[in-house]
C-alpha cells in the first residue's frame, strides 16, 4: 500500500532540490524502467498501476508496489500518467574515458534537449556526455522522458568543461554559427569531442579561447537563424561518425 | 484598455477548438511577432507588456495594446510570460508547388517535433510542410515556438498525402529505421520529398504501398531503438541537401 506520506515523497522528486536532497529521481514508463534495471541501476521503489500488466524481466519483486490511477497522476509528470513510475539512486559520474568520443554542452537549458541529445549519442555509440555546472539537472523528468531509456546507458559527468577537456587528445569540434563548413573536413580518425553551446547565446567565448576547438558549421540557405540544439548535434556528429 | 473578456478570448486560442472557431492563433515574444509582421501575416492584436520597451519596425500601432504583467501571463502559454504576444488570423494553405521540395510527415502528435521541423525545413530552404490530416495542429502554441519565427516564412498544408503526393514528379524518400543506408545514396538532382513517419509508429504502411517511395535510414551502432523525429528529419535533411 502506497501512503499519502509516499506519493508526496516521490512526487517532490519532480522537483531538483528534492532529488538532490534524497539522491534520487523518477523514471517513467515501463519500457524505459527495464532499461534502467537492465543497467544495473538501483530502484528503491517500482510503483505499477493496479489492474494494468506490467511485468519486468528481472527479479525486481522486492519493490514493486501498486497504486490507483490517481495515485499514478498524482506522482507522474505526464498529463497521461504512465503504467509505471520508478524511484532510482541518481549516479554522480566522477571522470571520464578521455580514450573515447565525447559530446560535450555548454549552459545548456532545455531539458528536453538535453534528453534527446543524450539519446543522440545512444544511438551513435557516444558513451559519455559531459554537462557544465550551469547546465539544466540531467534527472530532470523531461530530460529522462526525452532520452527514451538511452540515459540508462549514457554516462553524464557535470563538470567544468575547460577543466575536463584539457587532457583530451582527440580533436575537438565546436559548433558555430559562422564556423568552417562541417562537409569539408576530414572525419576524425580517433576519438572526437564535439561541444554544444547553449540554445540562446552559444559557446562561452572563454571556454572558445581556452580550449581551441575547431570551429564548425551546418550550412543552410533559408531564413531561419539556427537549427534546434538537438538537431544541430545530430547533424554534426552524424557528419563526424560518417564522414 | 484590456477587458477580462478580451483577455478570455485570447487565452481560449491556446487550445484548439476556439483556434478553430475563430481561425486566429497566438505568437509570442518581439522577434516572433515581428516575423509574421514582416511575412505579411495579419495581425488582429499584439498585446505588449506595459514598462517594457517593445518596438516593431512596421506600421502595426493600430493593434497595439498595452497589458499588465499579470495579464500577459494569463495569455501566455510559458511559465516566464514573453514581453509581447499577438494575435493573428491563420492561413490555409489550399496546395504545394510540386516543382519544390517537401517536408512530409505522417501522424506526428508531439507539437515541439513539428515546430522543431518547419525550422529545419526553413534552415534548408525547403518552403513547404505537408502534415497529414492526424498531425498534431500546426498552430499549437508549443508548435509555434518550437520554430522560433520559421512558421511565418514557410507553408504549411494540412491534407491528405497519398492525395498529395501522388502527382509529385521527384524522387520520394521516407524514414525507415531498416531502410537503406542514406550514405550511400546520391544526392536528389532535383526536387525531393522526405516522409517522415510518427514518433511512436513510423510511416503508415499503406501509405508506403501506395506512394513506393526509396526507404531510407540512419546508420547508428549504440543502444538507442530510434532517434526523435525532429533529429532524423534534420539528419537526412542535411544528407539530401548536402549529399
Amino acid at each position: 500500500m502506497l501512503s499519502t506520506n509516499r506519493i508526496k515523497l516521490y512526487r517532490s522528486l519532480q522537483q531538483k532540490k528534492y532529488r538532490q536532497k534524497y539522491g534520487q529521481f523518477l523514471v517513467e514508463g515501463q519500457k524505459s524502467v527495464q532499461e534502467f534495471i537492465n543497467q544495473g541501476w538501483t530502484a528503491d521503489a517500482i510503483i505499477v498501476q493496479e489492474n494494468k500488466s506490467v511485468k519486468f524481466n528481472s527479479e525486481v519483486e522486492g519493490v514493486v508496489i501498486s497504486a490507483s490511477e490517481r495515485q499514478m497522476s498524482q506522482m507522474s509528470n505526464f498529463k497521461t500518467p504512465s503504467e509505471a513510475i520508478a524511484v532510482f539512486k541518481t549516479r554522480n559520474a566522477k571522470k571520464l574515458n578521455l580514450a573515447k568520443s565525447i559530446i560535450a554542452l555548454d549552459t545548456l537549458s532545455d531539458p528536453g534537449n538535453l534528453g534527446t541529445i543524450i539519446r543522440i549519442a545512444d544511438w551513435y555509440g557516444i558513451e559519455q556526455v559531459l554537462i557544465s555546472e550551469l547546465t539544466v539537472d540531467e534527472y530532470n523528468p523531461k530530460t529522462i522522458a526525452a532520452t527514451m531509456g538511452s540515459f540508462a546507458r549514457i554516462k553524464v559527468l557535470r563538470g567544468n568543461l575547460v577543466h575536463t577537456l584539457t587532457p583530451f587528445l582527440g580533436n575537438v569540434y565546436a559548433a558555430i554559427l559562422k564556423g568552417e563548413s562541417i562537409y569539408e573536413k576530414p572525419k576524425p580518425s580517433a576519438a572526437f569531442c564535439l561541444l554544444i553551446g547553449s540554445e540562446s547565446h552559444g559557446i562561452n567565448p572563454d571556454l572558445l579561447k581556452q580550449l581551441d576547438p575547431i570551429p564548425v558549421s551546418i550550412q543552410g540557405k533559408g531564413g531561419a537563424e539556427s537549427l534546434n540544439a538537438g538537431v544541430a548535434t545530430g547533424i554534426l556528429v552524424d557528419r563526424l561518425i560518417h564522414g
